[in-house]
Order: C-alpha cells, then structure tokens, then sequence
C-alpha cells in the first residue's frame, strides 16, 4: 500500500489513506463498509502492527474499482499532509552514508575524509516536518548556506531494541522520502541540530509505501533537482551502512519505537560540495524523488 | 507549586500532583472538591497556560492542612515518575555551557579549549527517560566510559518562535533537574546523540518547581556525588549561556513547544575530566540535587 495523511478540504481534520487508481481512499471509511475497525491516523495504524496492514489491503483489493461511495476522493481535490504530521520524537538522521558525499563533506565542511567507522547520527525535531508542496522557509537573519539532501526515510513499525541485523527489516513499516534541509552555518561546534533541525527542514511524503511493497531497500534510485537542474542522482545501493546495519546499531543503544523515522543520507552533489558552492534562495523549487516511492516539490520562501 | 506525576500504588495509573505538608496532593481530585477542572496529565496542566496553573495555586493555598480525602496522599505512599514521563519530542540538551567544564572537556575529549561563541545544541530522544530512583543501565557491550553530569532542566510553558532574551523567561512553565548520562566512547564524528540519548540516560525530576517559585534561574547551588563521595559542586550563575539567551537562540531556528526541556548544561566535575579519569559500573549510586528544587538517587546497573 501507498499511505497517506491527507484532508479532503481545507477545513477538514487529517486522516488516513491510501493511494489507488488516482483516488485517495479513506481507510476508516473503507474498513466501515467492509466490517473492520480500522484508524483514521497513520500513527495508530502504525501501532497496530502486521494484521492491521493485512486487513487493510485485503480490502484494497477488494474493492478495487468499486470503491464505497464516500471513501474514494479523486486525489487533486484532496491536500497531501505529511505522512506522519507530527512524529512523536525527533527524526533520527545519518551523516556521512554516501562514499561520495563523504568526500565532497571534507573538501568544503569540517567533516573528516575518512569514511566514518560507525553510523554519525543526529537528529531533527518534529517541528521541522512539512508536508507535499509546503514551503521551505529561508531565514536570511540565521543562515545564508541552505543547502538540500534527497534522502531515503525508514519508517519503524515495531518497538526494536538490540535487534539483529539479519532481523533488522522485519522491523520496518514502510519507506518514504524526506529532504533534510541543512543550513552548513548553523553548526555548533560540530553538532548539527541547529543546522538541520530549523522549522520546516523536513519536507516528508507524498506517501509511506509499506514494506512488503518494497523487499530490498538499497535498489533505489534517488535524485533532485533545483530550479529543474539536476543536482543528485545516485542509488541506495551506495549506502555506506545499510538500513538493516542502522536498525541494528541504533537499538543497540537505543530503543526504536513505532513510527520512528531514520533518515538514511544524502548521496553526492549537495550545494556544499559545488565549486563554486551554492546554496537555495526565497524563490527557488527543489524536487526530490525517491525511485518507487514518490516526488515532494517545495517552494523556498523568506520569512 | 512543586508539581510531580506520581502512580498512588504500582498498579494504578500515572497522575498529576503537587508536594505539600509531605503529601502528594492529586490536583485532579483536588479540583473536583474545588469546583475547578484541572487534567491528570503533567503535559495537559501545561497546556493549559498560567491560568491553570494561578487556579491549582489558589486551590493549594485553599486546603493547606484541610485536604480533602482522597486527595491528599502520604508521600511515602506513592511511586514518584519523571515529571514528565513521555516528553513530546527529544530534551535539547546544552553542552559546554559551564567555563570549567569547557577546559575540563578540552583537557581529555575531542572539544575545544576556546568558549564556544553559541550554544551547542543536541539532543536526548524521550525514551533517555527515567523517573526518581529508577536504574541508569550500564550496557558493557558498548560502553566503558558512562559519565554522571547534573543539569538545571528548563520546561517550556508557552510556544516560542524568534522569542527575545528579555521576554524570553516569561515561557518557562518551570525548572527541574536532569542527569545528562553519557557514554564518553559513544560519540560519532563529533556527533553526541548516541553518547548522551541511550535508554535510560536522563534521570528527570522529582518535581517540576513552577516558574514563579524561582524567579531568577542563575542563582542555584548544583551538585553530584558518587557513592556519597562529592563529584561536582556549582551554581547556575555560571553557566556560559544564561536561560534567556538559551530560549532566545533555540528558538531563532527552532520553534519550542510547552512541554519541551532544556537541559541547560553541567559544570566541572566529570568523570571524564578526572585525573585519572573516572567512569561509572554497576553498583554505582548517583545522587544529584539543584538547590530549591530537589534530589534524584540513581543505582547504575548492569543489563
């Protein structure tokens, strides 16, 4: 299944879809009409684990094509949220998980040439989270380096606590795509949440495709462009730690709870790493893709 | 007031209270009898705002010495929780925010001897929580080097978006205390989220004491002992960054939200700026107190 967070007017509450045939189908709705209690939030259909999935797209198919009047909106009249509005900690990042990145990070950051020996996290708060089509916002008081990552985003599905790497998918609920906005100078001292977790530096979405939809992660093209120029292409395959790897190092210490999410890295061609360096202004539009999963454009805007 | 979430026996449900007489009064029942409705909820009485808090205020002064029954239970009694047991996203925590702790920290870790110029900000994910007196776990398999740091914790009452240093401490709800564990051989490129966010890495509370109580927040004695033996000893007028500028700066980039917590940095004393250094093992006893607030007591053991 394709997940989405949506509002079927501007005035109406969010809730949970999925996407089918150029609908946007109610999931709640739907379960109504087919006798199974199902949520309208993404986080609690989260916390249901495997059965709830089953059971949901054991009525996708089911009615596929002759959707219940009421659950099927045609997908333009509906606004796309963020998957997950407002995750319940902050997003867990990964520096450094692309060789090629690694390089261009040392050429013009304070970041070493060596690839790192273990994962480099960091994290950014749930207000950095923007859905489809929202705007980036450039402060010009704070940052005049704001800088794109096309990144591929690991939804956990299961509570996983010193979990195996050859178990570490089993954890997974679903895969989607989040840019980790970075303004290069706002780092402190070498901790980056400052750079990376400013207001609106999540941009999340447009779905959360579910596992099973996608058995290996690290086949995926994922590239951006600026203002229509491309400037990242690359695949997951080129991952220095690989999401199982993450999975397992990450609960190794620390316990990953449903709904978590792990932004896996950025691949070369970031502003910082250009010569000469650039970076986005109020004004320019970053799209970004990530292979089988989805497309999030955002306006870049001052405030 | 000095309010705490507290269980009235293990298996009953985690509630709203304030510390009076040697009682824990229950401020749900208490504005039941009162005529008020006040939440059961730490995170609700929050959000709620200063009107909430002057209306349970008035309340306590009401019934001091004539609580009604039910309401009022013998502090012996009830298990005391974190203050706030699930916060809404990761602690923002400050680091080298103390002038000797900065040289300390120079002298055997990876940071520099220069002050730094601003606030260096990483964070704690909420599962780092623990309550009074619940075990920090020392996990041999990935560190040796588990340090004790005893912080003034700030807890945000109002949102703050691009708040100025003057207004900044009129959106403080209230003051806490935190330990800000960290395994010293954890951290990644720089990065500190691992070192400082493993499971059960920051002992919370007892109590958090409203602002009002503490109208200047750069006047209280601080200290840490280890197995009754005296490990740091300071007081808050040295932080490097005071709380109003802390709230300012974070919240230039960074929206705060009620409910959040700063953890506004340790002074000198670490066990890593020891000569030799000194680390912590199972059987350990910490015991950390922020004067006018309260006492945490934390047994390390090992899992």
């Amino acid at each position: 299944m394709r997940l989405v967070t949506f509002r079927a007017h501007p005035a109406a509450a969010a809730r949970l879809g999925a996407l089918a045939e150029g609908y946007v189908i109610d999931l709640a709705l739907l379960g109504r009409a087919g006798g199974v209690d199902l949520p309208d939030d993404m986080l609690a259909f989260i916390d249901l684990g495997p059965v709830a999935v089953a059971q949901a797209s054991k009525l996708m198919e089911a009615y596929r094509g002759n959707w219940p009047v009421g659950s099927a909106l045609p997908q333009e009249n509906v606004k796309l949220l963020a998957p997950i509005p407002r995750p319940r900690k902050n997003i867990f990042g990964i520096g450094l998980n692309y060789v090629e990145h690694v390089a261009e990070s040392s050429r013009t950051l304070d970041t070493s040439a060596d690839l790192p020996k273990q994962p480099v996290i960091f994290s950014k708060p749930p207000t950095t989270v923007i859905g489809p089509g929202d705007a980036i916002e450039h402060n010009a008081k704070i940052t005049q380096q704001l800088d794109w990552e096309v990144e591929l985003a690991v939804i956990m599905g299961r509570r996983a606590s010193r979990v195996a790497e050859a178990d570490a998918l089993s954890y997974v609920f679903g895969y989607s795509v989040m840019l980790d906005m970075s303004a290069r100078d706002c780092r402190r001292a070498g901790q980056w949440i400052y750079s990376k977790g400013q207001d609106t530096y999540a941009p999340f979405g447009p779905c959360i495709v579910t596992a099973d939809e996608i058995p290996d992660p690290q086949v995926l093209d994922l590239w951006l462009t600026v203002n229509g120029e491309k400037k990242q292409g690359s695949n997951t395959r080129y991952m220095l730690f690989k999401v199982p790897f993450l999975i397992s190092d990450i609960s190794a210490g620390i316990t990953l709870e449903p709904g978590d999410i792990i932004a896996t890295g950025t691949p070369e061609g970031v502003g910082a790493g250009r010569k000469p360096q650039e970076w986005l202004w109020p004004g320019d539009v970053v799209v970004a893709c990530v292979e089988g999963i989805g497309t999030l454009r955002h306006p870049v805007v001052a405030v």
